[in-house]
């Protein structure tokens, strides 16, 4: 495996672009390779005009600086991002939007101060129940329905998730975030799909309802159920999936001889416990070797010594991820959420000759 | 004033039609001249096996039957109805919908039992919140973004406005309901656009959330704020307007005599206390005369002797609607409706010759 650097350009700018996921080949995924998902054209912040402002439903609003976040007590953690739109490309009949394959998703290690110590300062009020996280990138939206004014990004967690394990982030790899990683300062909402997760963070503003924006309800959101009757909920959590990282679409493998099957698999609500694996369509699984422990919100890569066929043809290889709770990867899109969260078992041919 | 009956379509199926507003000369609309607004194609519900159900976050659930609805104690109450979208024609540029013109509105006298009445029978949790009214009409409905099967139309009225005065009627104007106006039963909110006196009514559902159904959050929502920042809310009060029913548009009217011009004004969340009237654009405004006493959720009727000029021309003629609490009908529309609560001040053009 050659290492190369580079992405895949799925959008020019917004700038939106993914990693070849045929080229995974570590734990963390280097800064210079973590997909790159943006919605209006990045912010140009500076650190040391930067500010947070903390307020809404609190005692007491703050406002911090850039050298004031980085002097409050630091926590480190490891979590699995991905696009709620990742494997897009999958769907039949095509879906709109931007057609991402299998990269939209990377695990880093990121830097910074809880949101729940910058809650506990500000103090909430007894009746808080909803936190948004606005960043500084704004624009207007494409999809109805949509406010007739340009509006800045922005998400929220529910209070529980917020003091749980929110992160306000300086710091990814070990090294200032990244321009297009929301230089100065992002959130990191871990197990959550990547939206949540707000870049150029500038705004945190408690509610005490929930909140109704526009990438809660327009986008990134889909349709549940209450008695049987469709209710809007925001997309929140990472579904149960695995990705075969290699061998790549159409790739040619050789007939009659071992090649090591590569691959990932994170999200879902418990452990992931197997992934399993097919190479003839989905008739037999086999059980695959984990390269990586089990951690919170992160990513466990897998790997499978394939004895390839000796007939030489196309074979479809497909991975499934089983968790602790008995969940297991769908054989199918659930068109409830119409273009997100693509994580069924997805075939991938490969050329034997 | 000749009275001819006869509504002007909209759509052909499902049924969409309205009132030629330029015949008003009643305060109760007759029953055959109402507007009639259908998200479906009616269904054909028959009394004898018609049921009512109140269930989810109540203590008893019930199932009724028309007979049962009709033993109970009854109320009449008078109340206009006007379609969220009446008036859309008036937007420039043009606004996707049925382009109604002035007469998706009505007033009828609705009898039937208080809603208050049922779910004090079935007894509500002490979480309940929000009361959804759910037809036997059924489809796939149109804007994005929408669920991926058929559903059935809903919309929810808040807990409070619920026990206030929402009314499950099976009369109207003294009769039984015909079957365009949702026979047996319909749901009558006054003082909330249409959308909310849900038809061939078959389930009250209680929830114990707010409920985020397809016609509260894609459909007949809007854009309000929260510290700047856009939130999707359903709609809900009529807002405060008037309209002209005489002269018509482009009516020719006689130079340099009396014509009576006539029209209504309804809406708002504080009685209706004057109409004004410009006939030279809005250079100059006239009070008008009521023809009807204040009644809440009610239109009132009014009229103004115009001497008309002697000077061959066209002139635009605006009414304005003035309440009790210093509200006034704004002169332009709010964008953040998109296609709905057109109240602002409309501009009829006449001929004087």
């Amino acid at each position: 495996m050659t290492t190369l650097s580079g992405l895949v350009i799925r959008q020019q700018e917004p700038r939106n672009l993914e990693f070849p996921f045929e080229r995974l080949d570590s734990y963390l995924t280097p800064v210079e390779s973590f997909y790159i998902r943006s919605h209006f054209h990045a912010p140009g912040l500076q650190s040391d005009s930067y500010r947070l402002s903390v307020g809404g439903a609190v005692k007491n609003p703050l406002v911090l600086t850039y050298d004031e976040l980085k002097s409050l007590p630091a926590k480190t953690v490891v979590a699995t991002l991905e696009c709620a739109g990742n494997s897009r490309v999958f769907l039949v009949p095509q879906k709109p939007g931007a057609q991402w394959e299998l990269g939209a998703v990377g695990t880093a290690e990121w830097t910074g101060v809880p949101l729940a110590m910058l809650l506990d300062r500000a103090g909430l009020t007894d009746k808080a129940c909803d936190v948004v996280l606005e960043g500084a990138d704004r624009g207007q939206p494409a999809e109805p329905p949509k406010p007739p004014d340009p509006i800045s990004y922005s998400r929220s967690v529910p209070l529980d998730k917020a003091l749980e394990d929110v992160l306000i982030a300086y710091g990814m790899n070990g090294v200032d975030l990244p321009h297009d990683h929301g230089f100065p300062v992002r959130a990191i909402v871990p197990g959550h799909y990547g939206m949540a997760s707000v870049k150029w963070l500038t705004q945190v503003l408690v509610l005490e309802e929930q909140f109704q924006g526009y990438w809660q309800t327009s986008d990134y959101a889909y349709w549940d159920e209450v008695d049987g009757i469709p209710v809007r909920r925001p997309l929140s959590e990472i579904k149960l999936k695995s990705e075969i990282a290699r061998p790549a679409t159409l790739e040619v493998v050789p007939k009659g001889q071992l090649y090591r099957v590569y691959g990932a698999a994170w999200g879902g609500t418990a452990d992931i416990v197997s992934v399993e694996l097919t190479t003839d369509g989905g008739l037999t699984w086999a059980a695959t070797d984990f390269l990586d422990p089990i951690r919170p919100h992160a990513w466990r890569r897998w790997s499978y010594d394939w004895k390839t066929p000796d007939q030489p043809g196309r074979y479809t290889l497909m991975s499934r991820a089983k968790n602790a709770a008995g969940a297991s990867q769908p054989d199918k899109f659930d068109e409830r959420y119409f273009s997100y969260v693509v994580h069924h078992t997805l075939p991938i041919e490969v050329i034997v000759q």
